[in-house]
């Protein structure tokens, strides 16, 4: 059936491969585009060019930016000794917003998953190794994802790292704050248990 | 906090000026955007842009289009004397849906509201009133929404049709096929009972 203009049809289609949008809400997300004024629909367009254009990843950590290196490796006041190791982009801005790191990142681009074929060797272990192979560094701090894939990097990294008599150490497993103990599964309860501190 | 580059942080608001995508989606569909390959990225930004460029609404029906008179003005083994009433375009595509209406349209952009300070002359009644001044429509039929600006506007439609002589019919009430009595609300079992037919 032709139920839609060919550019209308073709736009509800684009707007369907992104993620998390169905059918339903492409359709809604078109009609909204075209009662948009043109000017903004300009800006909507642009942005998804320009930030694919001008993104690429630092030759430094592997974070996202516009600038190489990226602004956190051209800062100054951070500690360069010290590396916050993460899986993704995305997980840089989440550890920025604590606003408590004051160290460097590096990002893998991922995590070892055997079950889907993904080895130490395509993500950025490599690039990690030459970096703590340089000799400034004097933590690795492994902020990988609390599941199987996270777990299996973080002990890949450490059995890598500690050679080069750097600390590796990993972040804290808990329940989160303003959760509820009644809410949490029993190997979070253990891992917080296990964590525990003097008060 | 300058969390992400500009090209980014300007992707992500873009996105969040969407209907129901909020911060956390945008950033989501912006990471999404940046892992796609160039020529995808090219193919979503053009086709928001051209679809807002291409079309325009029908200057015969108001549905939307990219070539005037539209698609359905056009096809000739429509029947011109009926014509259904709706309140937007997204409103024809449900009706072309269930393949059962084979006469044309005409799109209010729009229901009267007294409450959002919206009258007759602000939707497309005139251009309407124009269409079955010119002799060949036999039936009007009134499908906007079941709330009451959609009946509001009904009512009116047929006030100011009927004079010419012209029949003013509304879509049936009743319960959704699908549906379960149980949870039909009082006024729509109401309707379903009013509207019943002989079996």
């Amino acid at each position: 059936m032709n139920l839609y203009p060919a550019p209308v049809a073709k736009l509800i289609e684009e707007f369907s491969k992104l993620p998390g949008i169905g059918s339903k809400t492409a359709q809604r997300l078109a009609f909204f585009v075209l009662n948009m004024p043109e000017g903004e629909v300009k800006g909507l367009s642009s942005a998804i060019i320009e930030a694919k254009q001008k993104i690429r990843y630092c030759s430094v950590c592997g974070n996202l930016t516009d600038i190489d290196p990226c602004i956190i490796c051209r800062n100054t006041s951070r500690d360069k000794s010290l590396i916050c190791v993460v899986e993704e982009p995305r997980d840089v801005v989440a550890m920025e917003k604590t606003r408590e790191f004051k160290g460097i990142y590096h990002v893998l681009h991922g995590a070892i998953s055997p079950m889907e074929g993904i080895g130490p060797n395509d993500i950025s272990i490599k690039e990690l190794i030459s970096r703590v192979n340089k000799g400034d560094v004097k933590e690795v701090i492994v902020a990988t994802n609390p599941n199987v894939e996270g777990e299996a990097t973080a002990m890949y990294i450490a059995k890598i790292i500690k050679p080069f008599g750097v600390k590796v150490t990993r972040i804290a497993h808990g329940v989160p704050v303003g959760g509820d103990i009644e809410y949490a599964d029993e190997v979070t309860l253990t891992k917080a248990l296990e964590g525990r501190t003097e008060i």
